[in-house]
Order: C-alpha cells, then sequence, then structure tokens
C-alpha cells in the first residue's frame, strides 16, 4: 500500500557532482474535519487512516467521550477531482450535541487560557482527572520496544520523513502503529483504532512515540487515560509538569538499555513504592 | 541565559536499576499574541524571543507585509503571577488595518480551503507570488551549514529538545539562529529578527532547518521571499510541490557530503543553466 508514501524527482549531489533521481517522499495533504456541514479545522496529515485520525481528534479535543457518541464518519463527495478523499463528514448518533464555541476557543488556545503553563495544565485536567491506573512495568518492559516500533514504520523506512506512534498492551504486545507527517496525528490515529475497536479508555497501556513529547501528546495520553506515555527523544518542560499533575508516568530517552522516568515514577517498579525491585534487577543484570 | 531550558528531577535507569537525577530539558510555555486587544493566537513555544517570535509569526499569516506595520510589541501585565510574560499585546501603526476575520480564516485552515494541496498552495500563492531570485549556491555551499547551525544550538546541547532554524547569507555567513520546541516557531523567530533589523525580505539567503521540512516551513520561506530552504532531514511530498509551484529551491537530507535537491533545482549549480560546473566539481573532489 503506498498512500502514505509519494514517488518525486530528485537530483541527488554527492560531493560536488549531481545526478536525476527519484525517491519516495512521505505524503502530506490536508484534512478538513466537518461535523454536521459546518467545517471544524483542517489538519495537515499523511493520507490513509482518516477515519481513525477523525475519532481521535474528535476524542482528543473532548467532543466525544465514546464510541457510541459518534455515528458515521464518510468522506464527503468533494467540489473538484483534487480535493477527493480530504474532507471527511462526522455525523453524531442522535441526542448528542456539541458547544462547538467551546469547541473552537479549544482549538484556538491548545486548551490554554490564562495563559501559563499552570492554567493549561488546569483547564486539561477539569475534563480529565488525573490517573490512579495501578499498571506497574520494570524498566526491562520498555528496553525492546522502540525496535518493535520501528519495525512497524514502513512509511519512515521508505522516506525518513514521518512520526509513529505505537500502542502496547500490559504483556509488551504490540496493538497498534501507525505513522504521519504530524507527531500529534500518530497518536491521534492510535486513540481513534482504539475508540473504533471498543478498547477505549486504554487503562494500562503504554503509549510509545519515535519523537520528542511536548504538551500536546501527554494531554491526548491522558484523555484517552493511557497511564504511561514513553518517547525515544526528549521531553519538554511543560510535558513533564502535565505529566506530574495528572499522574501520568512519563519515560523519555528511551534508547537502548538506559531511560528517563518523570510525573508519576512509581509505575516504573522499582521505585518509591517497591525500593527493593530496583536493586534486585540491578544485581540480576551485573555482569557475572 | 536559560530561559530556554529548564532544571527537572528525574529518575534514569541503566538496565534494571535506577537513580535520582537532575537534568535540563526544553521549556515549553503557551504565549497568547493579542491584536489591539483581542486574542489572536496561542503558540506554545520555548520562551525567550517573544518579540521576533511574534513578528516572524504576523508576517508568515500575513498581517504585516513590513516592519513598520506594527508600532509595537510589548509583553502585557498578566492577570497573575504565573502567566507573566506569557501574554504579548501587539499595537498596528497608525492606518493600518487587519481583515479579522480573513486572519481567523488562515488560522483555522492554515491557508486551505478546496481541501486539496493544490487548493493549498494555490490560495498560498495568491498573496506571494513565485519566486524569481537570480541566487546560485554550489553544493559545497550547503556542506558546512549543518555543523555551524548545531555550533549555535546552545539549548539544544543541553537538552536535545529543541528544532532549529538558521538564516545563512549568499556569501555563508551565519546571520542568525533561533531554537524553539516547535519547528514552525524556530522559523518565525528567524523571519521577525529579520523584520526587526530591517533586513525584510530575505532575498538571496538560504534557511536551514535541523529537522525536516513540511508545508508550512516551505509556505513560511516563500513569505519571507527566501529562495532557498535546506533541510537536514526529509521533505514532504507538499513541501515539494509547493517549491515547485513557488520556484523555491528545497534541498533536504543535508548529510555530509551529500544533498538531495528538490523544486527549482537551477539554484544549485551544475544543473540545467551551467551542465559544465557538477562535472568541474567533481573533478576536483575526485581522490588524487
Amino acid at each position: 500500500m503506498s498512500d502514505a508514501t509519494q514517488d518525486v524527482a530528485l537530483r541527488r549531489y554527492a560531493g560536488g557532482s549531481g545526478a536525476p533521481g527519484r525517491d519516495a517522499v512521505a505524503r502530506e495533504e490536508p484534512l478538513e474535519i466537518r461535523l454536521g456541514g459546518v467545517p471544524l479545522a483542517v489538519v495537515m496529515r499523511t493520507p490513509g487512516d482518516d477515519r481513525e485520525l477523525t475519532l481521535g481528534f474528535l476524542t482528543s479535543e473532548r467532543v466525544v467521550e465514546r464510541p457510541d457518541q459518534v455515528e458515521s464518519v464518510r468522506h464527503c463527495q468533494a467540489t473538484s477531482e483534487e480535493a477527493e478523499g480530504n474532507v471527511v463528514q462526522v455525523v453524531l448518533a442522535p441526542g448528542v450535541s456539541v458547544d462547538l464555541d467551546r469547541l473552537r476557543r479549544n482549538l484556538y488556545a491548545s486548551s490554554s487560557c490564562g495563559i501559563c503553563g499552570k492554567a493549561t495544565i488546569e483547564n486539561a485536567l477539569v475534563d480529565a482527572p488525573p490517573l490512579d491506573d495501578p499498571a506497574r512495568f520494570a524498566p526491562d518492559f520498555f528496553y525492546g520496544l522502540p525496535v518493535r516500533l520501528e519495525a512497524s514504520q514502513v512509511a519512515f523506512a521508505k522516506t525518513g520523513g514521518l512520526h509513529a506512534a505505537g500502542l502496547f498492551d500490559a504483556r509488551g504486545e504490540l496493538l497498534v502503529a501507525r505513522e504521519d507527517v504530524g507527531r500529534h496525528n500518530a497518536v491521534d490515529k492510535v486513540v481513534g483504532w482504539a475508540l473504533d475497536r471498543g478498547r477505549f479508555p486504554l487503562g494500562g497501556c503504554v503509549l510509545l512515540v519515535s519523537g520528542r513529547v511536548s504538551y500536546e501528546i501527554v494531554q491526548k495520553a491522558l484523555v484517552a487515560r493511557v497511564p504511561v506515555v514513553a518517547a525515544v527523544s526528549a521531553p519538554s518542560s511543560l510535558a513533564i509538569e502535565f505529566a506530574q499533575q495528572a499522574r501520568l508516568t512519563l519515560v523519555a530517552f528511551l534508547r537502548g538499555r538506559s531511560l528517563n522516568v518523570y510525573g508519576a515514577a512509581e509505575r516504573v517498579a522499582g521505585l518509591a513504592s517497591d525500593p527493593g525491585v530496583a536493586e534486585r534487577a540491578a544485581a540480576r543484570d551485573a555482569p557475572g
């Protein structure tokens, strides 16, 4: 399948000499999401999982809370040939209403108002309370995950141009992996996948992202009730503050057999709740 | 200076054993941009260059076209202590007016309407016509740039958590480099820097970004009239299509002594306009 990539012409240079060539690049196209006929948002995304992206977006933005609140998500008949496939129409279930003004304020403001990090977080926590998920993971649980996510990054392998998000269950099984030019979209697609299959909310799971962790990634995870977000790269200050207040565990710089834990650190075994585990694991890992 | 970074507590694991530690992370805070007292947008950004970010944002979104259209950009007195420093008030020069409705449509839609890549590009090209910048560059010009941008990425070196954008003139001099948790913001800060110093528009220059190139990066470059965008990583399909139509040169996968050219390839010397240059350079570069 090739929705996610596109073949383009280019000129390739090595040293001073160039030659014409062709290569696959990540596809980026706008998707307009319409709600009851009214345009709600335009998202620059990689085509291919528009239904999941839309469901995830509607959930992250708290338009809906459960899958049965959405009656249908369908691509519209477009006004032009080029627009074909780039407009989706959402119909909510009978009796489900949306405060469009509130929603637009949220979209405008990325859930912020006050305007400080603290107000942003407090506002986001109003509708999605802190987590009390009892899930616990040994550090070893995490070390193999990035390689397994990477193995599923088909379009990235061809283009080097997409972010990825993957969802793992408590036994370490990769439930779903999605790619996108936008890192938020990859997470929305994963959340939409879960909604679509009745696996929502995502208690006990780990969300792994291929890049960095910003505020918005952690906020999306909280709405989906994922207790642990793991990332190959760095977290931002606001992502960490948010994780602390939401009692969400943030694992970052997950590389080889090392990682950093921020936020609700007790979900990584061997910490405060059971100080002995880390020491036992260390003894087991020690050479000789 | 440390506006861009923040010290946080963490738990560091290697193998099975963990220990408490501290590390610097990239700061992320919302910035509300107000125009004539009315909230215009909230941007999640790394604090420290708010004036430049605001000027660049206003230019990218085509609120203003010249620096003299802005009378002042000032941090507001915040309503709370935490919000301090996170709200800026823009006052336009007398006689300068803004179509707020049009602007909000643009912000909503990232300049798209139709909704296809073609419509997105055509819409963006309405106000910023294609480039006819005569600048030409040898491939060698580009090879040293990423290392020099990296040398200026002070906060990235400490945190691993920021994108960077740098502006080079035709002689290869680094005019300015800026970092941010958001890749678009880093570009807006560079554009704002140029506006603030009367160096706008940016004919003859090269904009280098540390990561990937999406549609929006190329669109910002076009508005700033930068003829060449160079990137260490991959371009998206829409970035390439946009570069082609805008006659903008897109250099990507700029690593070591190799690169790919997309869009208006004639600005990289040795191509169609002067087929001999590449061969001469190749002969010079050849070992022995």
